[in-house]
């Protein structure tokens, strides 16, 4: 089992964008669908041993976890308006502290990367961590951040969190979903 | 200079198609746009080495090849949508045989696989192809095929061509230009 968690520093937090607009109304709300798309999907197939977390911080309202559980899953398709769909319909029900079914495989709940973090050992996918090709044991659990850099508050956190990169470019966040893929796949068939 | 061919054998060749409904009204036209976005994005930047072609067979007019250049390229957005945007506007204007201009760095013509094997020699990335982490020299033009198979007709055209293959999962086009890239940016900055 694998998880990605990606964070959204100005996605909304409530259902209240359009899917015709996901990028402005919401708050690049098109960078975490792609990352839904990279974490889950094979070819005419899901990735059945994935997790994918969307944390949303860009208000109204407090923050949100989105979980996607690639085992469980229905009703998503690999375009951007697809998983906003999803998203949405995640965002528009009431919720607590402890995640809630929206649909099969998608569940939400209030709070973002604090309680994120005594949950999974986080590493860091980061362009100045060491090179994952060279990694004796790929991790289980990623934390991305979107288009932004993490926050000071953020680096606080995650500042004893291991790094690592998966490429000497500065790449989008789902990009660098797929090499880790690509990496794990290459693993687990015995490529070099 | 790499160059992206990608075939969509059922998008549309006309830009009668709805932005909101790319994977329907357009004939899976949400493919082709993520294709665009892998080859062409970096985080803040584009690849201005790197020129996309896109063949939309779908009908209802004659196959049309709409080309995206790197170097040249404005008013492209990471979003599905705003590829979307730009093929439609592209699909809008009379053309001939010729590659004429559409918009900054987009160009469009009649005519699709056959005439650009003329111009190219095509590396196919397919599953069944050798790894290409192997490969001593990294091709300078891929071809590959959407959701669908390459038909009869393209296997016969591209039967003589090199394939390579980016890892044992059957994946969708984007990720794998996405993994071409990595490999690329890997050998550029002599990472292993």
């Amino acid at each position: 089992m694998t998880a990605f968690t990606v964070i959204g520093h100005l996605s909304h937090s409530d259902g209240a964008f359009s899917l015709n607009d996901l990028p402005g109304s919401g708050g690049r709300m098109d960078i975490l669908c792609r990352c839904l798309n990279a974490s889950l999907f094979l070819s005419h197939d899901m990735r059945r041993d994935i997790i994918c977390y969307l944390v949303l911080c860009g208000g109204p309202v407090p923050q949100k976890t989105v979980r996607f559980s690639g085992d469980l899953i229905r009703s998503l398709s690999p375009d951007e308006r697809s998983a906003g769909a999803l998203i949405k319909k995640a965002l528009d029900i009431p919720v607590g502290s402890e995640f809630r079914d929206a649909a099969p495989g998608v569940s939400v709940r209030k709070g973002g990367l604090a309680q994120l973090m005594t949950e999974q050992a986080f590493a860091i996918l980061d362009e100045k961590g060491i090179d994952i090709r060279t990694a004796e044991v790929i991790p289980e659990a990623f934390l991305l951040s979107d288009h932004l850099n993490f926050t000071d508050d953020e680096e606080l956190l995650i500042k004893q969190c291991p790094r690592y990169s998966v490429g000497p470019a500065c790449i989008h966040a789902d990009h660098a979903i797929t090499i880790v893929h690509n990496e794990l796949d290459r693993r687990r068939h015995g490529w070099k």
